[in-house]
This record gives C-alpha cells, sequence and structure tokens, in this order.
C-alpha cells in the first residue's frame, strides 16, 4: 500500500485505454445530462457540435475510472477533496479511445487531521490522436504512514 | 428560448430535489469509480468516511442532471466549457435529497465566435438541512440571439 510519504512530487505517469462508445454516451447521458447533442444523433448533428458528443461529466467520470483501475489501486487514498481548472478542451464522440496523463504537482500535510495528507495530480486525458479533451488540477486525501508501518 | 442577451448577471435561481438512493451510489461506482467506500457498505464503514458515500463525480452528475431539469432546458446552450474552485465540502450518502442553488457570476462574449458567449454561473448543491455537498464554478457557451429574433 502507498502512502502520502511514498508519493513523489513531480513524477508522472500515463496509462490506460477506454473504448467510448455510442451506447455508453447516450445512456450516461439519459441518466444524468439529458441534452440533445448527448443523447440523440440526429440532434446532434444540428447541434453546434454536428455530431453526438459525450457529457462533459461523462469523460471526466471515464478519467475517474482510469485513475481507479490503473493508479489508485495501491494507494491509502481516502476520497477526492477538490478540482481545479477542469478544462473540456475537445468533445469526444463514439470511437474514440482515452488515456490518461498524471503528474504530481504538489502535496501537503493536513494541519488538522495528523494521520491525513493532500495530493494534488495534474491530469490530462487524451484521445488515440494524442490531443487533450479534458485536463484538470484534482486534490486527493490519502492515509499518511503510521510510525510503526 | 433563452439566448446569451437574455442571462442577467447576478440572477438567483434556487430547484430541483434529487434523491439519492443505495442502489444509484453502488452502480455509478462500479462503472466509474470502483473505490471500496463507493461500492460495498461493509468497506465503507471501515473507511475513513464510515458508510457508504457517493463518487464525488456522481454528486456533479446528479448537480448536472438537475441543471438540465429545471433550469438549461429553455436555453441556446452549446455545453460547457470548464469548471473552476470545484470543491466536495459533504460527502453524500444513501437517502439524502439534493437541490441546487445557482448565480450567474459573469458573462462574456467569445472574441473568436460572434453568435457564441460564455456563461460563468456559481453552483452549489445542497441537502436536506441545507449543507453544502458541493460547489463549483462552471462557464457554459450559449448562443447570442441573430440579429432578426
Amino acid at each position: 500500500m502507498r502512502y502520502f510519504e511514498d508519493i513523489e512530487v513531480g513524477s508522472t505517469e500515463e496509462f490506460g485505454e477506454y473504448h467510448v462508445t455510442k451506447a455508453e454516451i447516450t445512456e450516461f447521458a439519459e441518466q444524468y445530462d439529458p441534452q440533445p447533442f448527448h443523447t440523440d444523433e440526429d440532434a446532434a448533428s444540428e447541434s453546434a457540435f454536428g455530431e453526438l458528443v459525450a457529457s462533459g461529466w461523462h469523460t471526466a467520470a471515464m478519467s475517474m475510472r482510469l485513475l481507479v483501475d490503473n493508479y489508485l489501486g495501491d494507494q491509502a487514498g481516502m476520497g477526492g477533496r477538490s478540482a481545479d481548472e477542469l478544462r473540456w478542451e475537445r468533445p469526444v464522440t463514439p470511437g474514440e479511445t482515452l488515456s490518461l496523463r498524471l503528474e504530481v504537482v504538489d502535496k501537503h500535510c493536513s494541519e488538522s487531521d495528523p494521520q491525513r495528507g493532500y495530493v494534488d495530480n495534474y491530469i490530462e486525458v487524451v484521445n488515440q490522436d494524442d490531443e487533450v479533451v479534458l485536463s484538470y488540477i484534482v486534490t486527493g486525501m490519502i492515509e499518511r504512514r503510521k510510525s510503526d508501518e
């Protein structure tokens, strides 16, 4: 298990492969973001996007799945606290394959809880053409190593 | 249909009622954020949260549904561009009822596209006890009124 002390500021990772399907785009959108350019191919073709595109929050959710499967699994994570400078740089369309780049940009101890630390990660979600579709800074909470570990 | 010109900076809205269920929390988490404190009640009881909590991205997605159902339906929206200062202030647990407060904090024209404007909305998602569980500023793209409309 990796704790706060094991996280190195400046370290980078690149991982994952998330295949985006039309069915998943419309399913997410029907539940959480039922705007026509996310749920209906014909309506989308007449929108500013010109084609069906994933909800921006869906792309964020997909990035979370990439993080859990490839990076957070062996961390003593305590959940997320905040996200900043989130930019939906490009639409995500059916048939794309997404992967994730991560850089640890900062970490700091909690002032109120000696067992807790915070890690700031800069995230870029990129498509199969290496174009950034989404970027953000996420601050996660993580356990500090107990003195006997 | 409401266009960029119809949006008034400083205006506020408060709306919606989203009932959060255990089934929906675990379903979202199994697909997008399979960390034990989001997917498994027993594991969650031994986590820092002490109980099952919704994925932070799930709460963001629920807030989007509240916006689409109650606010964006009659806007000439062109999708979201960015989100800033997103704060998961409190965990969201099964049985809670969420609603949304919105304030239009700024708007500005696009320099590259005369048909497009940007609107910055400050969003607070509150639970049944009027506690803020999530807040963020989201910048949405919206059509400008054509001169003959």
